[in-house]
């Protein structure tokens, strides 16, 4: 009988094989491109991914792969490292439900560094995209939730053998060394949830981990080192280690392609209050002037969205990005969550701070009920008139019952990448976007694009 | 109150400072290095090695720092993955006891690549060894034997802290910055023993991985990443994580200088019947014909030693090193245990196969109850003239309370070294290593003197 990583890599040959997945997968990569770009594109600018680059950069004399948003180059591992790091910077990156964690922020820099290097096909990448992202979600549904209640990052260590899987594509391996680069990727996944305690930078590079780790676990395999068949579920395998033996293979049958049910984000913050946001936006239509009008906020979530999510001061831009009463004050004061919302200096604004103390968070039985499921909130707003709004929202934007039009994307990637990169290189990025798998040096064209005019240092 | 890690921080500041731990850490020193420097010239030239080399060469063309046994030079990640690789590629590296697992593997080589990038003086080099080993160390014995049981590879994931303190040390980092290193070094902590099962070469690979991450991680701290404060200890901790918070702290209030208490190997397989092998080979004396005098031989092992280790027959040379019948064959045939008895053609002597199948291994009670405070063994031989010879030894040689001699780790060292250097390199590489502190430019010198004059392929 074949084990669980050996059923993982026939999947992994099948899309890779002559054809691959269609015009569906097409238009699923090209959702999720934007969003990566979009999300590494500003994460670029973090501090911590600066920090990042120089940590590499000083032994790191590569110059094979491209760093989005610089246009400067490093060796595949640590490029794919920091184009990782730098699309997990905001927390405003593709995610997946059901995988309780992100795909694109390690199947992209792992793909994009290697597919460079190789020069791979437009429709390679496409297809080790769609193979990274299938076998990510796989794994991590194989484990979720006794993962993350055990303390172990889905994106971190799922991600490893999602960004395994789409490197392999790009080398072209056979079945058989693709299982052993899973039996590898055994070794190298890791990746702790401590990070939730304080909002310290390790989370930022989880994804960066898992890329670079790809990558090697590929190249290891491609010159016949070997790795336990049984990696997942052998007595001393993955799901032992990590999580105690509750490792369901029966996620292996869950039909469909991964990619397409991939989550989108409109706003850079913790997933859990999303569907709040969107609530406190459609009820704030309905109030003339918030700051003078609003009285109370009472946010009902689910259990595992309030407990390390209600706090109202935030230390570091992580820590505001984790809270939902300061997600819910710039919602109302704001009018919108935007990436500057959460900047340290725009968190001290007076009026916000007036708002983020009206904010009540509590567990609804509802929301409860629902998750993990769906991840919905119940929000009700008391008015200074007396008046209460409410509203129940099941499912965020952008979730795969709710899903965000194409343009809502490109909405997305223009609000944050035009200032970035002027209107003209934006939009020439956008449409090779759309049309990747048609346009020659696909790949090349668009890291080209995404060298912005000037760094604005 | 300080956290765990920020306790082991401050211990790594005190052996970084001026003066350092002393003769005694330089002398432990040299032994250890010694060691190591046997096991990677050998392990250089095995194929696992060689395909880490080549996988990580296709990207990487770094000229930092040197790889042992061949003089290629790399980065300081790649070259530290490799020379890690080689180090424990044939389970004849140095270990320790109480930490269940291996720390020189790591520790060397993230220090030597590092310290070659840096220009480091042999006293900072013989710091972060120091270091390295006391970390590794502390960090096993919070964790063992809970980690083994659960599926952890104590030599990969305590590893990573070794060979992060080791480089901190290295780039003089403070208390603070090394306590955010360990923050990240559980991030990229991994390591599963799934290995066990059929023997593939993910096992080889994990000193790499701890090697490699270790320069990660000091590296992305010195540029001023956060990692969480309580790392170990806290509700998504390393303890929690990995062995459902059985850690114990207690550990740290261990005294001494962990290095002086490595253990060393005189015979490259697993530890776990050397004591069997000192005893036959004391008892083969007393025996004039082993192959047509011996009838039958009794291993009396403790339980952890019998299980996964009493096959008689092996497909891969690792495999072959962790069986007892094999390595009691060996010792009985050959009169010694020696890296080219375990080569599959070598194993294939129909004079060994015979010998192999009068060996039976068998749970001892005393053994087991000795067990994990020692390593002993039960042997008993039945000869054909009806005559029984028998002995029981309590530590193997080369463990703490049955120490090497300085003399037994140079012979050790000509034994392997001197057919690859020649006599005049290999005397000088030993010098060199035994005088280490008082030489100008020490690791320089000796990284030259470690490529062979021949590649002999």
């Amino acid at each position: 009988m074949p084990s669980v990583s050996e059923r993982l890599a026939a999947e992994v040959v099948a899309i890779a094989a002559d054809g691959g997945p269609g015009d569906n997968a097409d238009r699923a990569f090209s959702r999720t491109c934007l969003d990566f770009v979009t999300c590494a594109l500003i994460g670029a600018r973090l501090p911590v991914t600066k920090a990042t680059y120089r940590a590499f950069a000083a032994t790191d004399p590569g110059r094979h792969s491209t760093l989005i948003g610089s246009g400067l180059r490093m060796s595949p591992a640590a490029a794919a490292f920091v184009n990782a790091t730098a699309a997990h910077g905001l927390d405003f990156d593709d995610g997946h439900t059901q995988a309780g964690g992100h795909p694109g922020a390690s199947v992209f820099p792992a793909t994009f560094a290697m597919a460079e290097h190789l020069g791979s096909s437009p429709a390679e990448v496409i297809r080790a995209v769609v193979a990274g992202y299938q076998v990510m979600v796989r794994v991590a549904r194989m484990m979720h939730p006794h993962s993350a209640r055990t303390g172990w990052h889905n994106t971190a260590v799922a991600g490893t053998f999602g960004a395994t899987a789409a490197v392999a594509v790009l080398h072209r391996m056979k079945a058989d060394q693709i299982a052993h680069a899973f039996g590898l990727a055994g070794s190298f996944a890791g990746g702790i949830l401590e990070f939730l305690a304080e909002g310290p930078d390790s989370k930022r590079i989880h994804p960066g981990m898992a890329a670079r780790d790809g990558i090697a676990c590929a190249a290891l395999a491609a010159q016949g080192l070997t790795g336990p068949r049984e990696v997942f579920e052998g007595r001393h395998g993955v799901f032992n280690a990590f999580i105690a033996g509750a490792g369901d293979p029966g996620a292996l049958d869950t039909p469909g392609i991964a990619i397409e049910t991939a989550y989108f984000k409109l706003y850079p913050c913790c997933r859990h209050y999303h569907a709040a946001i969107d609530g406190l936006l459609d009820l704030r239509a309905q109030i003339r002037d918030p700051m003078r009008d609003v009285a109370e906020v009472r946010l009902g979530l689910y259990g595992v969205a309030v407990r390390g999510h209600d706090h109202k001061q935030a230390a570091t831009m992580l820590s505001a990005q984790m809270s939902a009463p300061i997600a819910a004050g710039l919602a109302l004061v704001d009018g919108g969550v935007t990436v500057p919302g959460f900047a340290p200096e725009t968190l001290e604004r007076p009026e916000l701070t007036a708002m983020i103390n009206r904010v009540e968070t509590a567990v609804d039985a509802t929301c409860e009920e629902e998750y993990p499921g769906c991840r919905s909130a119940h929000v009700e707003i008391a008015l200074t008139d007396g008046r209460r709004l409410e509203t129940r929202i099941r499912d965020p934007r952008g979730e795969g019952a709710n899903p965000l039009a194409d343009e809502d994307l490109d909405i997305k990637f223009r609000a944050n990448c035009t200032p970035l990169l002027g209107a003209a290189r934006a939009e020439a990025a956008r449409g090779l976007i759309w049309n990747f798998r048609q346009t020659p040096d696909a790949l090349g064209s668009l890291l080209g694009l995404l060298a912005p005019q000037s760094d604005g240092e």
